[in-house]
């Protein structure tokens, strides 16, 4: 694989940038590629769990947002992207067998089968992206890490066997930041929306804010607050814990890149409405 | 005068309870009356300041969020009612001379001049109407007593004589809540917006949260915040800082009951562009 700009990665369009991941040519975290496009995780599952997994991102959209869903087997995602093979359009997957991942791998083609359903949901990127133009420090990113994530102690809403405690992602920012922050996410529902808590860690069950149990830990300035956002990895939390006999979801961090435009999940964004066939 | 129903108040329409207090048959603090309408705070001042009141309140949308501004020596309000006489139709008004109140009137009959602008602007009232809406607890509401304002040591961005702190009001709520209410009052940037701080009192100059300047304490929960928006005060206090020769300003609680719904405030709000002839 040989190795690509970072730069030159950032102004590709979506397209660009999937088509040279289809090809093999990348590898890599997709954090700043084809800048201003909606990135997302994916979940994907047999058919024959997918309408209760439907009815759960449904109940629970701050974690679970949903940009869209496949037919079953299909490998495009209506409304996600043109020129979209799901097999093949993502850096890495992740293969669960019993709600245990057993293998990576960079392409679907020697696993995919007839039945599974494709699910899109949104991701942080979104709005870090609007925070950061609006001239919000984002902590883990001037950090050049992992944004700290926390099992908390808040239930999601369970729907059939798909259940479990909201995972949250944290940023700390002063006060009047933190308030500009709340307002801008708040208009990205389909990027987890606003936060669901910010301040004292352990009211929401958090015991040890300097030990995130997924990405890393980052400081929190004299001042400044914690403020927790539902977080993507919730979906793969719960997918594990339902323990479905096969299952894949994107290695994290190696996100989806969609056609989507950051701007057109902004403010009012026309309600969609998915159901699975 | 009789007394009125304060139910019977409540279902009025704005021009009703206008009518009634420009008859002289209602004085009283106007929060609760003609539900649902936008309830203003008032600043009439000469001609001669009132350009630079003008650019001090588009300076500082957050205190000062503009519904209207008359012409000079107009009884109207292009905007703001039908059916509108701004010297009879609010049922308290301080007179002001020299920034000092030397007097409170019912009527401005007696001390109209050619030379008076009326400016109009937003209130609380409409955001926490939302906030009931939506089932948040407003503790000085529930309380039975006024909302808290503190003078803070955030300046306001001074125009002309105009210039001075910036005075909040402050509700508390538990993060979650708050979390919603900021995102509420986003949404009515007419109505003061979002908060401007919450958590630390001493971090904006605030010494004793037990003490407010203006208004009544309220207790703070235990897991709860307190959240501070700007404050309708503000411009009263610029403007008594300002010592003018002759302002005249509302009875504080006795707001002017406009035609403006609140729904006509909330989210995507058109810009109106004011000017002083």
């Amino acid at each position: 694989m040989k190795s690509i700009d970072p730069s030159h990665l950032r102004g590709m369009t979506a397209a660009e940038v999937r088509r040279l991941i289809r090809s093999g040519e990348l590898d890599a975290p997709t954090a700043g590629m084809a800048d201003g496009f909606v990135q997302a995780n994916l979940a994907i599952i047999p058919r024959e769990f997918a309408g209760d997994f439907l009815e759960f991102c449904k109940a629970n959209p701050k974690p679970c947002p949903l940009l869209g869903v496949s037919e079953p087997g299909a490998v495009t995602v209506p409304g996600v992207a043109d020129d979209l093979d799901i097999r093949s359009d993502v850096c890495g997957y992740k293969i669960f067998k019993n709600g245990v991942a057993v293998e990576r791998v960079t392409d679907l083609a020697k696993v995919w089968r007839d039945d599974l359903v494709t699910f899109v949901l949104g991701c942080s990127f979104s709005f870090e992206h609007a925070l950061r133009d609006a001239g919000l420090p984002v902590r883990h990113i001037d950090c050049g890490c992992n944004v700290p994530m926390y099992k908390t102690t808040l239930a999601t809403a369970p729907r059939g066997r798909f259940a479990g405690p909201l995972v949250v992602s944290m940023r700390p920012f002063t006060p009047a930041d933190a308030i500009r922050a709340i307002c801008l996410s708040d208009k990205m529902p389909l990027a987890h929306g606003a936060p669901v808590h910010f301040g004292d860690p352990a009211s929401i069950g958090i015991r040890d804010i300097s030990r995130p149990e997924y990405g890393d830990a980052v400081p929190i300035g004299a001042g400044e607050v914690p403020v927790f956002w539902a977080c993507g990895v919730t979906p793969q939390a719960v997918l594990e814990k339902a323990a479905l006999p096969f299952a894949i979801a994107h290695d994290p961090g190696h996100m989806l890149i969609t056609d989507i435009r950051n701007a057109a999940i902004t403010d009012g964004v026309a309600e969609v409405e998915f159901c699975v066939s």
